[in-house]
């Protein structure tokens, strides 16, 4: 199978994959027609895991104890608590033989195979086991297996970003319903990632400290800041593009999850569930995705942004790249800070 | 009515507009809740003009001869061809004095008032008079009114940007069905359009020659190519970040819809009718937004660039600003054609 294509728009600093295995017919795209999975058989629902590539990774439980594993093909285990799969239909793939690559010049036209991978994590074998509803232990475990998959991809000569993401609904972009989020490693580093390495180097270099640091300590204490424990905090940015938009930060300065000590790891489960369980009481469960923002270089920040699907992106946001939000983030904090504080007197 | 505030992200070139004006509820947001006009009353349909705020601008046939007028408040006219109205909850508004500003810096908070416009072009006094179904003749018109608009507000020098664009569909964005178009006036150059210009400026400058009349002549002899009558020409992107997405351009290098000659508004009717109706007839009347890019300087090259929506971005796109397009722009330019042919030959 020949790898997909990542095209450089002409001018702009903005890469697609050209997904050609993933290619459908123009009557696929007709309106009204919408791709389900029929008939209610989840392909990550335990039982069902000859529907799906084997395991890169699972988490089971032998002789009492946590350990790791992996399918061996034609013998997919079925005790996993945490499972790895390649992304069936996958914008990125491994190359035959691993190489770092240039782009591809040709007069207007700059290109670059999509090299990396595209794998799914399914969070809980409970097909319904919503991050907010989960317990703080599965998640510690959620959280360990994207170290284990953020390591093993950042190892790779061809692989320059690692995104961890999650979509959640169907408007949001997810396709499966059953709790899971989606690793992608690319061979660029994202345009967004680009702008938000160079201004922070830039400060480091120039000021000797952390730019987030810096924003961190101002949200910590303005009407944006939302929750906190003690390793982590989370507030609505200053500039949200979605409507109850929040971002969450470590406290300690660190560039990516592999930093983190295991209490680091624990208070993270806790953030993400009292966060994304406020986020589904206060709203009804709405459509959310977030992303992981990680890059190992001393003077970066790691966070996860989360943000809500709530408005429609329009020819306006498209074509200029400014965004209309209306929802005002300290009185989106408002709201959230009050329904986090419930959701943590819950756990 | 104080405006409503700009703010750019922390590190990002990214402006956002905290529009207080249309500020809702955090219930509002509950999914389930959808906004919809009660009753079947279009406000855009002649005959319920007192819906909205009195025109800035219309045209109308007196004596058998099209002039220009404007509602004078108490007083709406209903013999309107073309009617162009402030947005009733506007995300940019004109100043009380009108004077150019400059960006408010405290540390890493930058804002600015969103001094501009907004406003709503109804294309028709017929509620489905979709470009793909309208005579040349009404979009002639709708042409007119926008270069009398786009005119108006750049004279303003509180306005740096005019942002015209459609969108069709409520998953597009749209949140009434009568055909309309809305103008934007911002006080910032968009990002997107930022990028533009520097790129497409330090190409004049070194070779002497507009970067996008290279593109042009390199796209019409592509696999990419999909319509042109003699003043315009229709293609697909090297790198969309949609599928089934082209853009239209002037084949003469001009900066913005107001050098178009009468002959070329003719042409850009005709190919905005083909190439809207060969969309709407290949994909059974898909939603899709459309912008122009106009910039007023001798190195730029105005177009318009249409976004069928077709696809969800989801975490991946949002957290790394890298885009996921799953129909190649060779293929779909090949659907695309036949289709605009087909249309072609109905006008």
């Amino acid at each position: 199978m020949p790898a997909n294509e990542l095209r450089k728009d002409y001018i702009l600093d903005r890469w697609v994959v050209i997904a050609s295995q993933r290619r459908r017919r123009p009557s696929d795209f007709v309106a009204g027609v919408r791709m389900h999975v029929g008939g209610g058989l989840c392909p990550f629902c335990p039982g069902n895991e000859h529907l799906t590539p084997p395991a890169t990774l699972l988490y089971v439980f032998e002789d009492g104890e946590l350990k790791k594993a992996r399918d061996e093909d034609g013998n997919r285990r079925r005790d996993w608590i945490v499972r790895c799969i390649p992304n069936l239909y996958p914008a990125f793939m491994p190359p035959e033989s691993g190489a770092a690559q240039s782009p591809r010049i040709e007069h207007h036209y700059v290109s670059m195979d999509a090299l990396g991978y595209h794998e799914v994590l399914v969070e809980s074998p409970n097909h319904d086991e919503h991050p907010g509803v989960a317990r703080i232990s599965q998640l510690t475990l959620v959280i360990n297996a994207l170290r284990d998959r953020y390591s093993f991809f950042m190892g790779k000569d061809y692989v320059r970003y690692v995104s961890i993401f999650r979509n959640h609904g169907a408007s949001a972009g997810a396709s499966l319903s059953h709790a899971h989020s989606q690793i992608i490693a690319t061979p660029i580093i994202p345009s967004i990632l680009g702008e938000e390495m160079a201004a922070s180097e830039k400060y480091y270099e120039e000021r000797g400290r952390c730019i987030f640091c810096e924003i961190i300590d101002m949200e910590a204490r303005s009407e944006r800041f939302i929750w906190e424990n003690d390793r982590f905090i989370v507030f609505a940015p200053w500039a949200p593009t979605n409507p109850f938009e929040f971002w969450i930060f470590p406290k300690r300065h660190q560039s990516t999850i592999l930093e983190l000590t295991e209490d680091e790891i624990r208070r993270l489960a806790e953030a993400l569930k009292v966060s994304l369980g406020g986020l589904r009481s206060l709203l009804n469960d709405p459509p959310y995705n977030y992303g992981f923002h990680m890059v190992p270089e001393k003077y970066y920040h790691w966070h996860v942004e989360v943000y809500p699907k709530l408005a429609i992106w329009a020819g306006f946001e498209k074509s200029t790249g400014i965004y209309i939000n209306t929802m005002p983030p300290e009185e989106a904090a408002r709201s959230l800070r009050e329904a986090f504080k419930k959701e943590e007197e819950l756990i």
